[in-house]
């Protein structure tokens, strides 16, 4: 090809990949010349010839232009298929899954993440802006690590007024609450270690393990109590264990509040054993009882407990900020956030700093906490009366997922294809574990106001398990 | 101690800690008792007795205050000091030189990050408002890997008009270029595999050798025209390499640009070992030459190049919005991107990307390349002038640092330490390499507008080398 036909087909490459779209202006001749090292009379004959085609056109005074496309152009990322293997691969399983529910504009029942609706996204947007207007000539530095200070102050503010003392110094910022565990993880354990999970689990504690080169033990977990503190004692008795992970409030997906004297007891018998335990706690401001759970991090007196939480769950998922509590590991968790991402966006730390200490975040809070609890009942009611019989609900004491288990056989997957035909997205009970149990269990999603269209899925739901049956 | 002696301890400590400042008012007794699960009384009588101690306040009708502390409160945090051994530890040398030039308001000349007083950060954030105020019910699936699709259509864009056409599905948004680099790495090797990278290197790439558990081999870099082919064509035919880093464009700290033969000389070398190299290219846009650099992906034909890239350099470093084009590992580096950080908020995508549609990014390139250009010759002159006989100048093509070689002997992490006292901060040498080579190098930055102050800064800095002869 001579250089003009290489340009020529680079940029009708472009055209049909998206990248140009109908009706908008290609580069200059003297840009593409100047940028492509061309000369100028070359880059005219590419575009001579993209004419020819009827790739573009050139409007007098203002330049080339592309034509209408023949075809319909993908502007839009395509979701990966969903892959069904016996070996499921957890990771790829949820994000299909998270695809999927956004790409067939589904009911989402499958989601994790709450009704962004009721979140006062735009009052914090709002200090975001004021704070961009402020703060012209910020650079890199302003945001290293451990965070914001202002930020790091409200945090500890808001885990003393919930009955926590912590020393700010303790705290680093995190995108998200999946930066907080993945790098308290590796602070924590080696490759080729043995982490604790509960079972079911939180995928993305399976995630963290699965990247880290490291394995996962899954240890019965009571849908009332938590995980068995019997069973742990058994297996640390008999093999070496170098971290636990998990989710003593709500716990996802089994809704379930740790009792007090379990929390004391499970951190005690892990102190003993100096084994250090990740406490994924973001669900915590969504209880519905009288007040506030307690965290494990708060019966912690060796440092032992990796406490990790976010605002993305209770005040705004959009900036993906969460924080960890590192105990004994927080020097080195700093230097692994450093490490992974540099630093966290000053903006939205300042805007949700700015949030916590003017605006009504309890009273916030109160509401959506009602209509979780509320809402947690009628799906529960809804699941009783259209699932067949041999069908059991959890009991959530907060957060806003029902973990429902189906008759004995009903594969979840193949409810899950069949759901995704009528536009309804469920959580198949495979994504909580790599050991491929719970494949007769579904995760629903309540935190959506509860709507006919809403009742209607959950019947549909519940004539596929029938005929799954 | 009784229950009211614990908890008036916990707020005692908290305002020690300044997480509760002077005049804040604490929690009402009525959130404590609820939150704590604390009778009134017992709350009460805590908050009295901080009365009696005069630790906080109480004013009719309004609650209790914290009252001013005997000495001042810490706000911020104290950077940790900076250790000196001989066994470098890369990562936090690095962590505090950024903290020292923040905390002593010190002359940046020892920064990575440009000044950013020339960057359209105030532009591209009333982009930000404005999308936040069209978008009020977003939810963490519209920001899943691979990216916002209008970003990545952008930044496929860019390429193609700076003459590298790419499929915008290889395109994967990071937290900045340090995600991609790090997710970019960990895709293409394992734990224990040796790293080829420059010498000296972009310590960000041994920090990431470093936590994946692998080995840098550093390779004899020319200042003008890269990494040593030559010197890696024999390693290759001895050991077994499984990655190579490289900055072809404006390394860092060298600042040379790779000649076009040289680039495609290196990728056809490790293509003929099926070795994957990672391109840092951060620079790309801050050249100072007629036209566009090209980037090693531009000789890639096997898919085995990962680019990455990132606008903190070159449009907005508040924003931590980077790339990877990671070729064969596309799939890969997608999952883990998602297994790391979940999502990179799209907010700050859009905002980058409506800025790239509608502004002059080319014309805002342009004069920032131009300022750069001008003040690497006036820093250049300036070190020339000041410091001692036997001082050694890079010439950088691109980019806005300059690599500066001391007289034999002269320790740069002196030379360091005593510059910091005068509130000038300089990078010293040992960052650039795991060997502990380097130790009389300095990297100065210039892109801030040349001073009296710098000028004063730069003279000093000879002095002090000086005495340190």
């Amino acid at each position: 090809m001579n250089l003009y036909e290489t340009l020529a087909a680079d940029i009708e490459g472009q055209v049909k990949r998206g990248v140009l779209l109908e009706g908008e202006r290609l580069p200059s001749v003297r840009q593409t010349s100047q940028h492509r090292n061309l000369s100028i009379s070359t880059v005219l004959r590419a575009y001579s010839l993209l004419e020819s085609r009827g790739v573009i056109e050139s409007r007098p005074q203002s330049g080339y232009f592309v034509r209408p496309p023949l075809r319909g152009v993908a502007r839009d990322v395509v979701p990966a298929p969903l892959v069904l293997s016996s070996a499921v691969d957890v990771s790829r399983l949820v994000l299909s899954t998270l695809r999927s529910i956004r790409s067939h504009n589904a009911v989402p029942l499958g989601t994790p993440y709450p009704d962004p609706a009721p979140y006062p996204w735009p009052r914090i947007s709002q200090y975001a802006n004021a704070i961009a207007r402020r703060n012209q000539d910020w650079t890199v530095m302003d945001d290293l690590p451990p965070g914001n200070p202002e930020l790091i102050r409200q945090i500890a503010r808001r885990h003393m007024e919930n009955g926590m003392a912590v020393d700010p110094s303790e705290i680093i910022v995190t995108v998200g609450a999946t930066e907080a565990i993945n790098l308290c993880l590796q602070a924590a354990a080696r490759p080729g270690d043995t982490i604790v999970v509960e079972s079911p689990t939180y995928y993305a504690f399976l995630h963290a393990i699965e990247r880290m080169g490291m394995r996962a033990l899954e240890v019965p977990t009571d849908p009332r109590d938590g995980i068995s503190i019997e069973a742990l004692r058994t297996i640390l008795s008999q093999q070496r264990v170098a971290a636990c992970m998990v989710m003593p409030n709500f716990q996802n997906p089994l809704g379930f509040q740790m009792p007090d004297a379990r929390k004391r007891e499970l951190v005690a018998l892990l102190s003993q054993h100096d084994i250090p335990v990740i406490e994924n706690d973001v669900y915590h401001e969504l209880y519905y009882g009288d007040s506030h759970p307690t965290s494990l991090k708060a019966y912690d007196t060796k440092g032992l407990v990796l406490h990790c939480s976010s605002f993305s769950k209770s005040l705004t998922a959009n900036y993906r900020i969460g924080w960890a509590l590192p105990g004994r590991y927080t020097a080195q968790v700093e230097k692994l956030k450093f490490l992974n991402t540099l630093a966290t966006p000053s903006q939205p730390q300042m805007a949700i700093a700015e949030y916590l200490q003017n605006d009504g975040y309890d009273r916030h809070l109160r509401k959506v906490r009602k209509g979780y609890e509320q809402r947690a009942r009628m799906m529960a009611a809804a699941v009783t009366r259209f699932f067949p019989a041999g069908t059991s609900v959890s009991t959530p004491q907060g957060g806003y997922v029902l973990w429902v288990g189906l008759p004995q056989g009903v594969d979840a997957m193949r409810l899950y294809a069949l759901a995704l035909e009528r536009k309804i997205t469920i959580g198949p009970g495979h994504m909580f574990s790599a050991r491929g149990s719970y494949t007769n269990y579904i995760r629903l999603n309540y935190s959506y106001p509860w709507s006919k269209e809403i009742e209607q899925a959950v019947r549909t739901l519940g004539l596929l398990v029938r005929d799954l049956l």
